[in-house]
């Protein structure tokens, strides 16, 4: 790709990564909202609003854009950054991801959202996933992944990868599912599968990627007291943690991963999936 | 699963596994359309089909039922077997892989067909295709595979499984696919991938599993001479026959790879699929 | 193996679970120097050394033995055991890690030792080192495993499997070696190779397995200051620290990781090989 | 390498490719002994020993050399190649692969022999051998391999990189050993190991390393008769034969493998060795 002009507004840790891999590949940076990351001030010049508007072809947006629906995420700034201002920028190409429906360019700055949050993302994202809810595991076991008994619960996106990553350490797999479908995936890739129903066993982890509580009293109470369970699923999680409370089964909710443990993975693999939009729409 | 009593009907070696595989389960079996099949005659007891009729609450046939639409496929028996008798069954349950649509039972009858060429018989049949694939590599090939560079067109079922068997047997694999999502797949299990267009470079062999001809003249031309190609694709298969013999590239045709080197472990999935028909139908 | 009595002396984490293990097993255990180890009070009943002398059959001494070749190590216990003692055992058969050559028992008690640190141990011990290794580069590195470039010197035990796991994570992995029989196995696991002198590259991480300093100025000078070192060698290690340090290149020594990360499996594998020499004994 | 002169002298279809791939690398290459080779007449040009002793730096001989000790290997000509024709060779670094004790080079010649059959290449042939094992189980067996369960009898080059090669594919695999140490690797790789004596189980192959007769009546007759042994061990094989036909049970010896199935991987094993010593011993 030819040299281009992005402007990066706002972001954590992953998005200064993003900036620093875009400039890598030759393209002219301009970024904001980072006036209080200390450690790479060499890099990070922090622009102004406007200067970036003036002066970018591409604007990236953070993942999400925005927590309340009226700032941009910046937890590297103490100026808040109005969504209201990107509103009218013009004849921009601006990425973001979960852009919000309600969020409209005025039609006449012949201005665009691409939202990267598809996917492609999500399939990447779940690889720093994975690698991020083995590090959960170490952190709460004293024995090795090689050595020990997983359950997984849920065969989508990150059921998939962190069944293959668990079994490629040597670890025993099985993983929960529902339609013979997936049933048939599990035996080609020889993982033990079973219903959930069925999955009450000793175990040393358990992995939930279901964002429903399943995990209620009368599961938890046949699973073992030593069993620690890293739930990977958005809020409000699928363990019933009062239950667990009460049963002393220790929960760990781990979200947000890919940012928290390998921001500059989760900044390659923003940039991977801007450019493949790029090449698609033809930017 | 209780002792029931099968009734298997015409169909080749993976009918014969099947129904061996059925016995070791406990079941009664009764089997015609298997006269000619010499090896194991102390099992096969060649049944008529009204002893079938009387005597079984499931009834199979094979995959797929019929060539011509007149008669069950049965390659060990002289004597045909009209597919008009199996509408005449009463209180059957009747497996079969393919059924025509045109082909109905007579409501009066109580019977009911049950497919079992559905998605997961098609996701575990990948497994054999993909051994069988190998098999065919080895064939034609001087070198392992794990010392060859592979190509494998098309990421469904059978592409998917293929590149994660040749990458486990230690060969270079890439894989062409058009989604993004796709893309992403590769990416997370790292397999190199290319769309079909830019996919011409030196290979050892190239699986083709698109059933469209891809690769035509333009394409051929540019490959080496030494390049063997697998077409796993259905009839007509991906690949310009006339054009390949013209440049003197090799192709091999590959079809009902489960069936021809592996019948025993196509007639478990086949059962595995009967079993779980069986148990989602409460049959 | 039917029920045996054990007397466990000593030790840390391992030996803890060491005993949890044998008394699972259905062994009758005596422990002695866990005074202070409060998590697992209900299990750990501190014995006395006269006590444990009167009713073991086996005594289990730690891996190492001793620091100061006077006392046994007993990081749970303020009181000291002093190896005299075990000298005056009698009948009994003495497990240890690194048993000093100087260390003699009387040889009226017939008693004997059996040294546990032999050459199975050093290569299960290897799985907790390298899972210990990716821990340490977890905690050092902004991307995830499967998206680094790895490089290993040395190719011994921890070297191989090291090699192995990082490989089945998804890195690409290069090692070091000098023989032509370990440049021919690595090839035959699809590990790139080279000698140390020629590995000079950018890597995310680089893990030293050799126990001499090779990583001097002139080389650490030509590494990529980003890259992570984590030395796996025991003291001295394989890195000059002070050039290291003038270079501003991270340096982990990390040391003692079966003990210090994965405690219950480290305990099992104490158990696995003293089960062995029982067997191979016949004690 | 700079471009140098090559005499290949006898030998089959491995040292075709050899000299093929020599060729390819840039070397002038002079060859003999391949009249009756028709396939490839374009690029084998059939020199004389004279002209081949005057214009060659470098000899390759076969692996082995020679069946009787008195001609050089070389299936594809009908002229005998006598060994005492090398003995005069001058000022040549004369390659070949188990070359006699008793075989002695004139010293006044000047030139010396390297074998190039050592622990590399034994190491690296493992690859082509273990394929070559996978080709002999899916010519006898009618199941995959990824539904199999094998026994691989003895862990040294061979087994280890065929129970991986088993395992890699999906197949269940447990291997057979006698040291601690060979157990412990095993226990490393997550594959089952036992003890010759306590193997006895249902398998569908048997893969035998171990060049003595283990597998004799008192063995044989325990296993099942379906089970197909493959063996892979040089002559006599460790298989029983007359009481394996007794017992009706399918025994394959399986040799030579690289040579039979992989000439070109074969010939470039070769190669990759014969640069190996000229770059050790600075030839």
């Amino acid at each position: 790709m030819i040299s281009k002009k992005f402007g990066i507004i706002g972001g954590d840790m992953r998005q200064y990564h993003l900036a620093k891999s875009l400039k890598k590949d030759g393209h002219k940076i301009q970024i904001t909202g980072f006036e209080n990351y200390k450690t790479a001030t060499d890099f990070i010049v922090n622009h102004t609003i406007s200067d970036i508007s003036e002066n970018s072809d591409y604007i990236i947006l953070p993942l999400p854009i925005s927590h309340d629906g009226i700032n941009v995420i910046s937890p590297f700034s103490e100026k808040k950054i109005n969504l209201d201002l990107i509103k009218n920028f013009e004849n921009k190409k601006i990425f973001g991801g979960s852009i919000p429906d309600k969020l409209n360019l005025k039609p006449s700055t012949n201005s665009k959202f691409y939202d990267f949050y598809r996917e492609d993302l999500m399939i990447l994202n779940a690889v720093p996933t994975a690698e991020g809810a083995v590090i959960e595991a170490f952190k709460n076991l004293d024995k090795t992944i090689g050595s020990s008994k997983c359950l997984v619960t849920g065969y989508g996106r990150i059921g998939k990868i962190l069944c293959n990553l668990l079994k490629n350490m040597g670890a025993k797999v099985t993983a929960t599912m529902r339609s013979s479908k997936d049933f048939a995936w599990t035996q080609t890739q020889n993982i033990k599968s079973t219903t959930f129903e069925n999955s009450v066993a000793e175990y040393d982890v358990i992995f939930n990627t279901i964002p429903t509580i399943i995990f209620d009293y009368n599961y938890l109470k046949k699973i073992s007291k030593s069993t620690i369970i890293i739930d990977l699923a958005s809020k409000p999680g699928g363990i019933d943690r009062i239950s667990a409370e009460k049963l002393g089964i220790k929960v760990i909710h781990a979200l947000g991963l890919p940012g928290k443990y390998f921001p500059k993975t989760a900044g390659e693999i923003i940039k991977t999936v801007i450019y493949k939009i790029i090449e698609e729409e033809n930017l």
